[in-house]
């Protein structure tokens, strides 16, 4: 008989969908803090994200279910073994985070931090001219299922949308222009705002030089709702602290929780969230992690494919 | 020969546009704050909203075009007499007022004013669940062209739309339900978001009662960017510290600027904007302004009735 160690916080409806999916098989609870190197030893499937070093002692494991999208803390060497199933929760999370971008890009446009923090000064002060999203070309990088799902939402406001993404292919009905990744260099003059949600991975590392930003309009919007990785916190902090660009919000840093003594806090063109975009603040995506594990287990255990298998090469969905 | 005279903050091709609509007539341009009484009492039209004292005493005058949407201040006895032409600028704010009113709607769904209060006490802290715009039941109150403007963005992010309008109509498609606004008390319960652009009119004034917030869901989140005469600061307070409403968004205040030692400046679930979701932070805005005026004063010229006239007894346009 297989062991399924489910260590996210389910609740007894979640456990019917799990349990019902997977017959046949024994399902240990336990939540992710207090897995025990025993408990992670003996189980053929692991569902939820727990410490590195217990997926490392899992010697039976053969199917490991994340509730991340980003895989990057399982794909360094010595972690998982090359034959096991690695599944990420791809899709789960594309309306909480896209909604999130969404939200940090009108508060932007609109200037809404520089206004909170008026009001916290009990400052009756007017800050100048907005922008429109209505009006407004965005480029949004990593066209995955987060990136599609913002591309829709800005669409839908009437923005023009170029998306970017690894592989060439056809331009979804959101998306005006279509192009690979490696012409980020040509489309960046041309965007106002600019919302990025690649994985954490040695391509997407620093990625956004100082050459870059120089590429970026004057009055462009930086949104990061990917990896802290992507941008070095010294050359974010010199292109909002110089004027280069107008604003960023980022919900994400290169070191999280962010130092306390971190330049980042005081700038005042920056908006920043705690990485919260995703995680469970959306009661919506935990239902889909659930569904996406029942989909993923029924898979394996048939002996078929996961829908949300980790290509260990890209750190992305195969 | 007619004077017109423009204090508008007018720029070379605005004046082009206007003297064309207008071919046979003086214009003076003056900015608002240096108009003399004898500059009002000699034009046969003013554009621009100027002190209702030197509108008093303009004798000569046939029309007076606001910049504004609201009329109320020249709606009180003895500043306007009966026979003027009262035209405003209706429509020429929907687009930058109802962006800011999505913008400060989804700021609040996403706790965003929160985590810039945390981000300027360097503290990287969770502030727990968010809600959905695409899950929102939003209430319009005030479906006029700005109503109609936000109605058409909430929509095409996936919310329901029921709006509420002074008189009977048929729904327009960003609209999935329509009823007069003596049936505000019916709908409250059901929304989660509320979204009012009302103009200051007796009727409006203090509409929003502790028993309406009383009649609000425990998650609704309030925002006004019509007049704050709708809300009693008091009321709007109480509303909010006791957490009988999730949020509230405010561009406009009872007083304004609101005064310093207002207790509504620290209310945390509070996001207070000084009154800059219209005026001309959007470029656009103006550009507008001066079109409507330009067709206004065409029409008034042959004889005809302006298309933005002001119904002197309710406030909005006839």
């Amino acid at each position: 008989m297989k062991t399924i160690l489910v260590t996210l916080p389910v609740e007894r409806r979640h456990k019917a969908r799990l349990e019902a999916a997977a017959p046949g098989c024994a399902f240990l609870y336990v939540p992710g803090a207090e897995v025990t190197p025993e408990q992670a030893a003996g189980a053929e499937a692991i569902v939820g994200n727990i410490a590195p070093a217990l997926i490392a002692g899992a010697d039976r494991l053969e199917l490991f279910q994340l509730n991340s999208a980003g895989a990057d803390m399982y794909l360094k060497p010595g972690v998982l073994r090359d034959e096991v199933l690695l599944c990420n929760a791809t899709g789960a999370y594309s309306k909480t985070v896209a909604e999130h971008g969404l939200a940090v890009t009108l508060a932007l446009q609109k200037k809404l931090p520089l206004y909170r923090d008026g009001q916290r000064g009990h400052v009756w002060r007017d800050r100048g001219l907005v922008t429109s999203i209505a009006d407004a070309t965005v480029l949004v990088v990593g066209l995955g299922d987060i990136g599609l799902h913002y591309a829709r939402l800005v669409k839908a406001l009437g923005a023009t949308v170029i998306g970017l993404k690894r592989r060439p292919g056809e331009a979804p009905d959101c998306v005006d222009e279509l192009y690979t990744t490696d012409r980020l260099d040509e489309v960046l003059p041309r965007a106002d705002v600019i919302f990025s949600v690649l994985p954490g991975t040695p391509e997407t590392t620093h990625l956004y030089t100082a050459e870059r930003f120089a590429l970026m309009k004057s009055g462009a919007i930086f949104v990061n709702c990917g990896r802290g990785s992507a941008v070095e916190t010294e050359v974010l902090r010199q292109a909002l602290a110089s004027g280069q660009i107008a604003a960023a919000g980022v919900d994400v840093t290169e070191v999280e929780p962010l130092p306390a003594d971190s330049p980042l806090w005081d700038l005042e063109n920056l908006l920043l969230t705690p990485h919260v975009a995703g995680e469970y603040h959306l009661p919506e995506t935990f239902e889909r992690i659930v569904d996406i594990t029942a989909k993923n287990l029924a898979l394996w255990l048939e002996g078929k494919e996961p829908t949300t298998l980790v290509d260990r090469k890209t750190g992305y969905k195969r």
